[in-house]
């Protein structure tokens, strides 16, 4: 195993099994978040979160020693996000996008960041991952992506794992239904999730090639994102009307799709008659290898 | 005067000229952030910022109380931001595009946001704002603008001014040099700074029309931003290569044109060449009159 992902113990597996059910689907008030003591989900080996210190009523939340940019490649309206420890320099990029590879390495090396893991949060099927060629860039760099994506990968990821750089950490969510290697990643603190394309702004990704499944995804969302506290900031892998990021209690109350029952949504989601994406044939065959295949 | 503005005082505003002409060329270190009891600037009327309890060394800072959101216009490749005071449900808008307004207008809704003051940073040459109509479907919304602008609107900024969204504010800084109307709005605690055409990540605004002036947008730049704490995040109203955002620190280090000396920035402005904006014919005429000219 690689020295930067961490498992979950079979105890706390378990404990996270019993929870997968759980829906929750009270209202949260900024009030009822200072008093709450219990956060649901899967985060059940490490510290509580410290509530009565944090401030979930503003949006632009604290994480102490942590460096985030948000970055976005015009084409394919991928968002790619670089995170790091400011303390360690050591730090994670999500979805990086082939075409700005150049623009990538460049702010993580003006920055002085040592890039521990480069992570899919999916196989892409709409732009080349540059994963791969980051890889033969940097030395150590080490590539992850969900064991269920059916892709290569140096890390495979699973529900739980942890993917380490300094003090910090994201946790693994499986959210499949988009496709069924989709995972979420939270913040430790559960301030901020890369929702891939399981959850966009006031919508989801589609359910119609790649293994999709609509009534999977219903399932995902509400079980593995909406039970994140409302002021989580999401942050998806596409945005294509120029947001850039939502909360979790937005979605809960706005998002069109998400806001039906089951029914609805697999209705909805079975109707969009969307056109094949451009690049799925190029796209999939080299995502499936970190990107670095011929094409 | 609008009661969302408040102006310096004059002994206020001797104490801020006295203060312009101090270029802060220091390196900020965090641990010299913490120490700090002097801000650089022209904050002398509220109380200094509480280094003790802040933690500049996150570049995701927090403000108490404080609604953020940054938006895109893929067009002309324009921020919007939307700010507002989660208590009081205050809300200001900086540079919304008119191509945008129902995207703006419709979040603002959701979020249940009292929008008191659309501020453009200047006179735009790339596209036309949606001040006016905004103005037109919201009621006792204010427009605003430098009154260095040449433009039409409610509120006629200078610098020093202050634009209140609840407890919240933005202090106007202006930058001449993109063009003379050019405005820097600072939040009050320093954290974040929406610098307009002025600064750009790793570039700046062109000097070649409307007023422009490389020498004075290098002393602009110097002067006004490069003063604020390293950690102060920079939201431009213009990206091309999908970044986000930047920081004081990362601008002052990396900046290609701001890194020179003055004679070496003039000459590398002087000699961009670049093509006329498509849109300046139609869009600085409809944006002196905020944006509802017939076009």
């Amino acid at each position: 195993m690689c020295s930067v992902i961490s498992r979950v113990k079979p105890v706390q597996r378990a404990l996270a099994l019993g929870l997968r059910l759980r829906t929750n689907t009270d209202g949260w008030s900024c009030a009822a978040a200072n008093r709450r003591s219990f956060c649901p989900g899967l985060n059940t080996d490490f510290e509580p979160i410290q509530v009565a210190s944090r401030r979930y009523c503003s949006s632009t939340v604290l994480t102490k020693g942590l460096f985030f940019r948000q970055l976005f490649e015009l084409e394919s309206s991928t968002y790619t996000y670089l995170l790091a420890d400011t303390e360690t320099k050591e730090a994670v990029i999500i979805d990086p996008v082939l075409e700005t590879i150049d623009r990538d390495l460049k702010l993580i090396h003006e920055l002085g960041l040592n890039l521990k893991v480069a992570v899919n949060t999916h196989c892409h099927a709409d732009h080349i991952t540059s994963t791969g060629l980051m890889k033969k860039r940097l030395v150590g760099l080490k590539s992850a992506i969900s064991k269920f994506s059916g892709a290569s990968a140096d890390i495979q990821l699973s529900e739980g794992d942890k993917i380490k750089f300094g003090k910090q950490y994201l946790t693994v969510r499986e959210t499949p239904g988009h496709t069924d290697g989709c995972v979420t990643l939270v913040l430790a603190d559960q301030s901020m999730a890369f929702t891939g394309d399981a959850l966009l702004i006031r919508g989801c990704g589609r359910t119609d090639f790649q293994q999709g499944c609509a009534e999977k995804l219903y399932q995902s969302i509400h079980e593995k994102i909406f039970t994140l506290p409302d002021m989580c900031l999401i942050y998806p892998a596409h945005d294509y009307l120029g947001r850039t990021a939502s909360t979790v209690g937005e979605e809960r109350k706005f998002n069109p799709r998400l806001t039906k029952n089951l029914e609805e949504f697999v209705n909805i989601m079975n109707n969009l008659n969307l056109p094949k994406p451009k690049k799925i044939d190029i796209s999939v065959p080299a995502n499936l290898v970190c990107g670095v295949y011929e094409v």
